[in-house]
């Protein structure tokens, strides 16, 4: 098993991409690639759990490749490097920390995007922190994932 | 598995409730319910392993039947959520972040309520954080959760 | 399964110890012990996975044995107590939140040295805040770790 967290600010100017999905009423996330915070974190928990190193291994700044690819894609690319190693995700859980985008309604189609581009269950929860700290006066976004795999026999 | 957390602001004005116990010589928790942030953050962590959505989802704004509950109903709650689905708790890990109210001379208590709710063992730890953040400044109380469980055979 | 946090100020009168490792370019981590908060948290995640209280309970004011001890003594110690109550460790996943040290180019040596010293997979993530929160602004650093365990039978 492993954990990962990952934070972006927000950024008016950029369209907000979060769980794989649109959220055209809310502002973007700044930062590398799309900003997909949500995407990164799980991408940072399965990377750990696989012992694959983390996201800025796989896909930073020592890997122009991957230079503004979207959250999707690096998922998508986790879950294929867990594969060629033989590590199968057995579930994902992933928290959307922050006053926006208003996750409530479209949570459900969050979890069904999520989960048909990882190929196993991601469940996600959303939550504020009542006013308090970053991610309560609306500066930015967090995401926290655990995940656990199983490994499977050569 | 799944995984939650949950903010609380401290409120003079209400009496404190966390872990499923009464700490009379601690500002209370403001927000939903009675604010047992430990209890909140258990419940996310059951539900998302479990796949049953989350704690908005489960008695949030759109349950009014629930609103009001304290800390302690909602795990038990879910609780019994979890059994209907055939989920059972292995073991779920809390952990309270703040300055106020002091956990640990009451840890066993506090494991021991919680214990007792989700009828599965639950282990509580306690930390600060040295004075930073809004947990730092005794703005608010933070906790943190993660749950194993399996699945019963129908 | 259990998971833990911790969070030390930086301190620039104090030499840096983290994860097992010197960070001679990094300001210190204040507080209790080394201020080592990727030991500290990887303690408190096996402890409570194991059921054995908390990082305070086990090493914290009423052990005065254990003031100042470093953080790869707790580490090494608590893994002693969870091996004489049968408990072993499947793997730890730490995340390590901040903007100093640079963990990037050492983090593989950072995880040889916890695995080391746990004697299962330690696998490490680095991660910044984008500027937001204590973390953000540089005035301490936050680790999380989740730990894994199984039972031997007697
Ligand atoms: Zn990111
Ligand atoms: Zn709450
Ligand atoms: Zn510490």
């Amino acid at each position: 098993m492993g954990h990962g967290s990952d934070v972006h600010r927000f950024d008016s100017d950029t369209p907000c991409r979060l769980a794989c999905l649109d959220w055209p009423s809310s502002p973007g996330l700044a930062g590398h690639s799309d900003g997909d915070a949500a995407a990164h974190a799980a991408c940072d928990a399965m990377l750990t759990a696989a012992g694959l190193g983390d996201l800025g291994a796989n896909f930073g700044a020592s890997r122009p490749e991957w230079a503004g690819a979207s959250g999707e894609a690096l998922l998508r690319e986790t879950v294929r490097r867990l594969g060629e190693t033989r590590w199968r995700v057995v579930n994902l859980s992933v928290q959307i920390i922050g006053e926006r985008p208003k996750i409530a309604p479209r949570r459900a189609e969050a979890e069904k995007a999520m989960t048909s581009v990882v190929g196993a269950p991601v469940r996600i929860s959303a939550t504020t922190t009542d006013g308090l700290g970053f991610t309560g006066r609306g500066e930015g976004l967090a995401a926290t994932a655990t995940a656990l795999l199983y490994s499977v026999p050569a």
